[in-house]
C-alpha cells in the first residue's frame, strides 16, 4: 500500500502539481477541492495515465466537518496520511477596509487560518500514533507583514504563521514536520492568478514577466515541496520562502516617497 | 466638550489604568468591559474623585453590534472618539492542541482579530472625515512567535498584528496613528494574570518578582500609552515593546536542549 | 551637579537637537561630532543662552580610542553618564557593490557597529557599578532588511541591531537600558540629509514633502529619545520604530512588479 | 570540464561534507580552509577515491587577498565557479562583553561579515558576465537575534544577513541566487563544535542528543544544500532553517522567569 498524501486545495496551480509530483515519487496522492469536478478529474486522469495512484472529491473546507470527515474516510479508505499538503488561499485582491464586509473578513480566516488549526486537530493524533507525518503550508507575503487592501488576507495569513510555529513547537518534538512555505510572488496559475486578473490579462502577463521565469512555476515549486516533505529529521525546515529571480522580496520597500533608499 | 478615549477592554489592569491616565490629561474616558459592574463603576467614580470625566458600559465586545452600537451612542451621546485602545486580550493560559477546542480557537479569533476589524470598520470611516484620531492596541508575544500551548492566542495575536500593518497602510496617510504595543511580560494586572494563576500565586509572584519591578506596572505602560498617542505626526511609532528590566526578551531563547548558545 | 547625557554624533540634525532636549530637561549635554567647530558651538551656546548646560568635543570616533578617552575625561570632568546616545550614521547612499570599496566598507562597519561596542565596553561597567544607565541607539531601516546599494550600510546597522539585543541581553538585568530606534524615513536633517542631497534638493522636499510633515522632525524626534530615557525599569521598550505619517514603512514592499499586492 | 564548487571553510562539518556532495553530483569541489593540512588532504582523497574530482587549499581567509587570489586562480587553472559556499563561522562561544576584546571583535567580524563581502565583490561580476551563479551561506542563529555572550558573534553574523539580503537585492535579477541557511542548533560536526566542547562532552552529546538524530547531520545538511542550489530560477529561495526535530527553535524562548509563557 503506497503512503498517501493528502492535498486540501488541489487547483491547477500549486496544490494539484504538488500531487501530481508526490504521485511520481510513489504516494497515493488524494486531491481535494471545492469545485470544478471536471478540473478535478482531468488531475486524477492525468496521474493514473502516468502510472500513479489518486483520488479526487469535492469538498468546501470551510464546511462543518468537511476536513474532519474527509480525513476520517482517507485514513479508513485508503491509507495513513503521511503527508498533507495545506493549499487554500485566502487572497481576494486587493480590498480597502470599507469594501471588505465581514463574511469576507471572516472567511478569509475560515480558510486561511481556521481550517488549519482544524486539519491538524484531527489528523495530528493519527500522526503522533504512528510517530512521524509531514504537514507543508503554502503561505503568502502576507504572513509577512499587512498591507494596503490587505485587511482581510493579511489577518488570516499572520494567523496561520503563528499557528504554523505553536503546532510545530507542540508536534516537532512528537515527529511532526511542519513546514510554512512563503510563496513570495504570483504564481502561473490559471485557477487562482488567472481567476484573479482574467483570461486576457493572465495571458499577457505570461508572455511577459512569466516568459523570463518571472512567475513562480508550479512545478518548479513542487520539487522543493517534494524535497521538505524527504528532509531527514535531523535537519527539518520550519520556514522557506520562494520567488522568481526577477522580483522584489517582500522586505525590500519601494524608495516610493523617499528621497534615498534607506 | 473633552476629547473622548473610548478603552475597549477596562479591566484592572492596562485597560483601566490607560483610561485614568488620559482621563488626568483631559480626556473623557469611556471604558467598556465584559463583567464585573461594580469593578467599572469603582474606575469610573475613582476617575470622577480625582477630578476627570469618565463613562463606563458592561459589553460583551464578541457580540452582534456591540461594539458598532457602543461606537456609534458614544459618538453621539459623548463626543468624537480621538483615542480607542483595543485592549481585548486572548490569552487562556497553556493548552494543548487537543485541550483547544474549535468553540475556543474561534473565540480567541473573535476577541483577538474580529474584535479589532470591527472597531476600525465602524470607527475609522468618522477619523477620517475628521482628518485624524489614534487607535492603540495592546499586543502579545504571541503576536510574534507561536509556541507550544499558544494554539488559539498565537493566531489570534499574529493575524492582530498583520491587521495592524494592513490598518496602518490604508489609513496611516490618512491621518489617523495605528500603533501595536507589545506587553513582553507579565502585567501586574488582578483581573488577568491574578485570574490565571489564582489569588495565592498571583501574591507570591508579586511579592518576589513584582517586589523588584519585574512586573509590568500598568501606570508605568500607561504613560508610553499616552506619549505614543500623542506623538507629532512626523514621528509615530507603528510598533514598540515593553518589558520589564529582568525579563527575557521573546527573542532570546533559552539554551535548554543545546549545547552552546548559538 | 547635573546628570550627564552624551551624544556621539551630535550635528543639526537628530543628535544636537536630542542633546537640546536633554539639557532643557536638567542634564548636562556633552556633544561630540566629527568637524564643524562652528556648528558644534553654537549648538553649545544656544543650550546655554536657554538656560542649560552643555559642553562640546570634536572628535573622529573611529579613532583608537577616541571614544574610550572621551568617556573617561567625561566622567572625571563633567559627571557621571546617566544617557548615551549613539547617534553615528553609516549612510553613505546607494551604492552598487562595484561602487563599494573595502575601505568604505570597512568604514560603514566603524561608524555603525564597532564604535557601539566600544562605546558599551568603556562605559557600560561604570553605568553597571552605578546601577543604571541608558543607551539610546539611533538606528535606520538598513538594519532591518538589506536593499540594493546598502550593502555597507544594512551590514552595519544589522550588525548594530544584533548587538543592541546582545548588549540588552547582558545588560538589562543589571540596570542598563538598551534601546533601538528605528528610524524609518527621511529626517529634517540638514547635516546628513542635506548633505547627501545638495542644498537646492533638500530645500525643495522640505517644501514638499516636508511642508506636509512628510519629514522626521528632529525636534519630535527627541520627545521619543526622552521619553524611552525615562521609562521605568518595569516597563522598557528595547525598540521601536518611528516614521512620518505619509511614509511607508520598510515592510510594506512596492507592487512594482507585482500583479497584485500579495 | 566540470563545473567547479568552491567551498571557503571546509571542515569536517559542513563544509567537507557539502563539497564531498557536490563533487558526487558532478562538481569539481575546491576545499578551502584555515588549517589542519593532513585533515584536508584527507577530504580530497576520500572524494577522489569515490570517483570525484577535488582540489584543497589553506587558506586564511581574513588575509589581505587570501579570498580574492583564490578566486582568481581557480577560475583561471580549475575553471568557472558556478557554485560558492561560504562556510566561515565566527562562533567562539559564550563570552561576556568585558571577555570580548576589540581584536576579537574585529575578528568576528571579519571573518563573518567582511569575508563575504570580499568574495562577492570579486567573484559577482564574473558570475554576472556569465548570466548565472550560486553563493549559499551558512548562518546561525545569532543572525537572528542578539543574546547573552553573543556580542561578536550577533553583530558578524547579523550584519551578514543584511549583506545577503543586499547582494540578493542587486544580484539576484542579474541571474546570481544567493541563500542564507540559517543553521540552527548544534551540527555534528568535530572540527567546530567538538573543538568547542572537547572531545568528552562531545562523544557524550553524540550518545545522547545526537543518538536521537538531535544534532544536525552534516550529510543530511548537504542534500538541502544541493536542492537549493539547483532551483529554477523561478522558484528561489532566499532563507530557510534547518534545525533538528527535538530542537527548539531560536523564537521560541523559555518560560524561565515567566509566570505563564506568552
Amino acid at each position: 500500500m503506497k503512503p498517501v498524501c493528502l492535498v486540501i486545495g488541489a487547483g491547477a496551480g500549486i496544490g494539484g502539481t504538488v500531487g501530481k509530483k508526490f504521485a511520481a515519487e510513489g504516494y497515493h496522492a488524494v486531491l481535494c477541492r471545492r469545485s470544478d469536478e471536471e478540473g478535478l478529474q482531468k488531475l486524477v486522469s492525468d496521474i493514473k495515465a502516468a502510472g500513479g495512484e489518486a483520488s479526487g472529491f469535492l469538498m468546501n473546507a470551510v464546511d462543518d466537518n468537511a476536513i474532519e470527515e474527509r480525513v476520517a474516510e482517507v485514513e479508513k479508505d485508503i491509507g495513513p496520511i503521511e503527508v498533507v499538503i495545506y493549499n487554500l488561499g485566502a487572497q481576494i485582491g486587493n480590498r480597502s477596509l470599507a469594501e471588505t464586509p465581514p463574511k469576507t473578513f471572516e472567511l478569509g480566516w475560515r480558510m486561511g487560518t481556521f481550517g488549519l488549526y482544524r486539519l491538524a486537530r484531527c489528523l495530528f493524533p493519527k500522526m503522533v500514533e504512528r510517530g512521524s507525518g509531514t504537514l507543508l503550508v503554502t503561505s503568502a507575503t502576507a504572513a509577512m507583514r499587512g498591507n494596503a487592501g490587505q485587511h482581510s488576507h493579511a489577518a488570516a495569513m499572520g494567523g496561520r504563521r503563528m499557528l504554523c510555529q505553536s503546532l510545530n513547537a507542540e508536534f516537532a518534538p512528537r515527529g511532526i514536520h511542519v513546514a510554512h512555505i512563503l510563496v513570495d510572488g504570483s504564481v502561473d496559475a490559471p485557477d487562482t492568478l488567472g481567476k484573479l486578473l482574467g483570461p486576457e490579462k493572465f495571458q499577457e502577463l505570461r508572455e511577459t514577466q512569466g516568459a523570463q521565469d518571472g512567475l513562480l512555476l508550479p512545478e518548479k515549486i513542487a520539487e522543493t515541496y517534494f524535497h521538505v516533505a524527504r528532509q531527514h529529521r535531523s535537519v527539518w525546515t520550519h520556514e522557506l520562502d520562494l520567488r522568481a529571480w526577477t522580483d522584489v522580496p517582500w522586505f525590500n520597500s519601494s524608495a516610493i516617497g523617499r528621497s534615498v533608499t534607506i
